[in-house]
């Protein structure tokens, strides 16, 4: 454990400080400014860039564009109003009951 | 940050337990043992799914959804020998360079 | 050209006939009654498996899974209501407009 | 059936009489010497789009990111050489096996 492991809590605070800066100055701002459709399709973007280094073992690519989906997930649960902690509580609400592999068990709809 | 803020770390040691256990009794062992090409899969139909909660405003879905596809991003991870902490470093590494507004400068390829 | 021209025609018409169609009976009568965001996340899967068969160089698996692709795609426009010609014409409007090369001019939202 | 009814091998006919074009003139072109995992990275990003614009109801521009979608699709086949006949004696082959409903039963890999 090094100190950046709080990464995605310090990422995501930042991401709601950017909350209504100039969007000319930020990225993050801008993108917030662009609305849920636009937010959920760079992630689906960003999802296909990961996909694809993935498949062409890209190991150094992977970890940026791994990095890039990760922000605009969380882009994506600021926008929704959603904190990480509410999703650490899901992961773990799956470890408790049988743990990684009571993904196995659950219907998918 | 509660106690729930290291789940990541500790979901990507229980994948890396995974590892080798018998594929019928752990879906993260049967999903390791199909190989990058089909992690990779499930990766990419996970974001198709959180694009569709996003866009339809189904935030408890939003919240499984995101759960699912960080599992199998750390999946993915794990079966290129990507620790999180290589990816927590390059989230502060473009943080330290010019904040979040950085991936807006940064070159696409 | 062969005979097989139409095909996405008749694979229209064939989608079109399984509306109301025994759900238990029909995959296209079961998908359809499902919905258009079920449909649209199975449109997104084949499109993540079409990206992974082409980067991975597997040209047979590329034809199979972009059947795969166009079928769902038909499926999705008959859940819309949208008659191929409806595309053919929105395809035929761009190439008048300025060939191929319209597509680079053409401001994205 | 109109005119338009075979825009697709039109446009197909047309993807290939750019390849070897000025890039800086044809976006055809420039996308085909970009190479496999970019145009289906580009693939992957209208199918994105296509499913935002089916989940939200946008039948404009469903047709428009179709049409998109479908574009991006006959580029990779060009550059896997695949020809569009190949994919409709697929469907054609598995229409002949068992209808429409053949896809219920294919074993998914």
């Amino acid at each position: 454990m090094t100190d950046t492991a709080h990464m995605l809590e310090r990422l995501h605070a930042a991401i709601l400080g950017k909350r209504g800066a100039d969007p000319a100055q930020s990225y993050t701002a801008k993108l917030l400014g662009r609305g849920t459709a636009k937010i959920a399709q760079k992630l689906g973007e960003e999802a296909v860039e990961v996909v694809i280094e993935a498949v062409s073992g890209e190991r150094k690519a992977l970890i940026g564009e791994s990095a890039d989906l990760l922000y605009h997930l969380l882009v994506l649960w600021a926008d929704a109003g959603i904190a990480p902690d509410e999703i650490w509580a899901e992961l773990q609400r799956r470890e408790g009951i049988s743990g990684i592999a009571e993904k196995k068990s659950r219907p998918k709809p």
